[in-house]
C-alpha cells in the first residue's frame, strides 16, 4: 500500500467517526500502519472533522514515533497507538473515541460482558476495562502508558486481540482495532451498541449471566477464523 | 404475487429498517412469502443497505431453502424464516432486527408485558421471550432450531402469532412478522417503541401491574380481528 | 375565524408533531375549536402525516360530534376532544400523542411533580395522572369517558386546565392543550422534555422533593396571567 | 473588538445551541463582553433561533443593564450575566441552556463530580450544584440573585471560573462560560456530555469514586494553564 494510499483511508476512516455518531468535537482519532515500511498515518491534533483533508493527516515511524510526512502535528494518542501497533502484530487500524456507552464502562471502570449475539458477532467474549494506572504511568510517558497498561491486561487476561478487538481504558473511554482502519472504526461502531445495550439489559436483569458459551462460539466463529462463512 | 413484485416488496421492506432507525450496518433482514407458489423472497446476507438492488433479492423455495433466484447467498438467518413460515400459516412476511430497547429484552432474557395503549393497539397481551438453546440445538442446525424454539413458546404458551406478532429471541434480538413484509416492519418499529417504554415504566414503577383486560381488549380488538373499525 | 383558517392551523400543528419527534406513524392527533360556530377541527383517522392535506382535516359539530366537512372519518380520538372543549371553556387547541417519555409516565400510572422551571415555566404545579378507567368506562364510550375521567381528575384535585395545561391518561398517553392549536403542541413539547428529565432527575436523587412554591411561582407568572412580562 | 464585530460573534454563538441540540424552542442565551467598553451583547427575550438575525442582538451596558444598542428586549436572564461578568473578570462569554442532562443533576440538585478525562479535559474538577435559593432571593431581584448564588457558591468552595468554566443552578439548569462566546458554547457542549455520561456511569457503579488526581491535573494542563501543549 502507497503512503498516499494510507492516508486516504485514514482520512475517510477519521471521517467516518462522526457519520457514526462516535464523536464530539475532535473527541477521537484513526490510524493505520504499513507493517512493511513501519510507518502509522494518523489523524492531526485537535483538527476538526469538518475541515480535513488528506494533506493533515500525519505520517510517524512506528519505533521513534518522529514525523516523516505532514506538517500538523500528530493525534496526542499516537503513543497510544505506536505501542499497540508494535505488541499486537496483526492489526493494521486502531480507533480512539469518547463514544457516549462505551466511555460510561470505562468510567464505571467496568468489564463489558458478552450478554448476546450482537457482541458475539464481534467479540469472543467480555471487552475488558483496564487497571487504574499509576500516578507514575500517568506523570512520565502518559500516551505511551496507556498503550501499556492495555497490553498488560491482554497478556494478564491471556486475551488475543483478534478475538476481543477492543477495550474499555479506566476513567477514560475506549479503543477498538481491526484488520484495517475501516474494520477498526466498525468494531468501534459495534462496541458502542452493546456497550449501550448494555446498561439497560443490565438494569432489567441485575444478576444477568454470562452468554451460553455455545451461543458465543456459534456467532463469533461464523465470521472469524478459518471456518467463517458468513456473508458473500 | 408475481415474483418480480414479490422482491420489490422485499426490498422496500428492507430499506425501510435502516429508515425506522431499527439496524446497525446489515444487522436485520426481512423476506415475504407467496404461499401459491411456495417461494420465500429474502434480503442476501451481509450487503449492505445503502447499495441493495431488487436484483440482490434471493428467492429460495419454502419446504426446501433451495435458492432459485438471485446471484447472492441469502440471509443468514433464512432458515429461520423458512421455519416460521411453515408454522404459522397466516402471517406474509418477517423481519428480524437488532433494534436496541427490543434486543436489550432479548439479552435481560425477559418477556415485555403490555403495560399500555400503545402495546395494545399491536399486541394482544405479553411479547414471549424464549426459553435459552440448548447446546445441540446451537451446535446443529442452529437457524433453523432458532425458528423451532419461537414455535414451541407459541405453543407451549398458547399463543396466536396473528394475536403477538413478534418474540424475543434469549440473547439474541427480537422477529417481528405480519401479513406482508411491510406490516411486519411497522409490527418491528411498534416493538422498538413499546420495548424503550417498557424499559423507563418498569423503572418508574418497578411493580408496575399488567394493564387492564378490558382496555388491552378495546385497543386490541379495534384494529385486528372480524369487529376492527380504525381507519379509513 | 373561517373553518378554512381552522383548518389550515389544525393542519400545521398536526404536521409539528412529527417535526418535534412527538409521533411514531399516525399516533397522534391535534385540534382546534372555533367557539362562536361550535365548530371543531381535527386530524382524519389513521392518516399518515406525510400524505395530509388541509382536504383531509375533517370539521366536525361541538355538541354532537356531526362531521360537517370533510370526506375522512375523523380522529378516533374525536369524542375526547370534545369533552375536554365542552368543560374546559377556555382552550382553543388540544393534541394527543404518545411520545415516548410522558407515555412513560402514563403508564407507570404516576404524577409528573414540578422538579425545575423548565416545568414551572409552562405548567403551575404537579401534571396529574388520571385514575385506572372501570371496565364499564372502557367497554361503553370509551373516548368519552377518557375524557371524562380527566375532567375528573381536574375537578377533584382543584386543578385549573390554564394552570396545567396537560395531563397523563393512565396506561395509556399525554393529551396537552392551550389557548390554540399552536400553543396545545408547544405544551405536548415541553411535557416530553420535562417527562424524560423527570426520569433521571428522581433517577439520580430519588426522594427528590418538590421544588420551592416561590421558584414555581416566579417561572409561571412571569410567562402566565395578568403580570405576565416574558418575551418581547 | 467593535459592537458590531461583538454583535456577530454573539448571534453565531447563539444559533450554535440548536445545532449542537442543547436547547428547545428559545430555551438558552449566549452574550459576550467587551470590556474596555463595558458593554455586553446578548440574545433578545424569547426570539426564535431560526428567524434571529444580528439586528436582534441586544447591547447592554455592564454596570448598568441599560440596553445601549437594539429594539428589542434583552434576555430575561440578562441581570444574571451581568453579575456573573462583573464578579468573574477573566471570563468573556457566558452561555445558559436547559440542556437535558446538566438539567437533570440540576433538579436533583447535585454536583458532578469528574469520573473520566472527557471531563477532565475542559473541568478540573466537580462542576458545582448551588444551593437552593431563599424565598426572598427569588422574590426580589431574582435573575440578579442566580448570578450571586452562582458567585456565593465558587467563593465558598474556592473555585475558579477558569478552572471550572460551568455551573449547575439549583431546580434550573446549567450555565457555562469562557473567554469568549464560542467557548463558552463549546463547554456547555462538554457540561451535556459529561452529564449524560455520569448518570450512567453512576447507574452501573453506585458508589463509583472521584477519578484520580494525577489523571485530573495531567488532561486539565494540557489544555489549560501556562504548560498546556494541546492541539496544533
Amino acid at each position: 500500500m502507497s503512503i498516499a494510499a494510507m492516508k486516504e483511508q485514514v482520512l475517510a476512516a477519521n471521517l467516518a467517526l462522526p457519520h457514526h455518531k462516535l464523536v464530539t468535537f475532535t473527541w477521537g482519532n484513526v490510524s493505520a500502519i504499513d507493517r512493511t515500511q513501519g510507518l502509522v498515518a494518523i489523524k492531526p491534533s485537535g483538527v476538526e472533522y469538518e475541515n480535513m483533508t488528506v494533506d493533515d493527516i500525519v505520517v510517524v515511524e512506528l519505533e521513534s514515533g518522529r514525523v516523516v510526512e505532514g506538517r500538523k502535528k500528530p493525534s496526542s494518542d499516537t503513543r497510544t497507538h505506536l505501542a499497540l501497533y508494535r505488541a499486537f502484530e496483526d492489526i493494521g487500524g486502531i480507533v480512539h473515541t469518547h463514544s457516549r456507552h462505551a466511555t460510561i464502562w470505562a468510567q464505571a471502570g467496568q468489564d463489558l460482558p458478552a450478554w448476546g449475539t450482537t457482541h458475539a458477532d464481534y467479540f469472543y467474549g467480555t471487552i475488558p476495562c483496564t487497571r487504574q494506572m499509576t500516578e507514575a504511568e500517568i506523570t512520565y510517558e502518559y500516551e505511551h502508558n496507556t498503550g501499556e497498561v492495555i497490553i498488560e491486561t491482554f497478556a494478564q487476561r491471556g486475551l488475543s486481540p483478534a478475538a476481543i478487538p477492543a477495550v474499555l481504558v479506566n476513567s477514560h473511554g475506549p479503543f477498538a482495532w481491526g484488520k484495517d482502519a475501516e474494520t477498526a472504526v466498525h468494531n468501534a461502531v459495534v462496541l458502542e451498541e452493546i456497550a449501550y445495550m448494555g446498561i439497560f439489559s443490565r438494569h432489567l436483569s441485575p444478576a444477568i449471566p454470562l452468554m451460553q458459551q455455545p451461543l458465543l462460539d456459534k456467532h463469533f466463529l461464523r465470521k472469524h477464523g478459518p471456518d467463517a462463512w458468513y456473508g458473500q
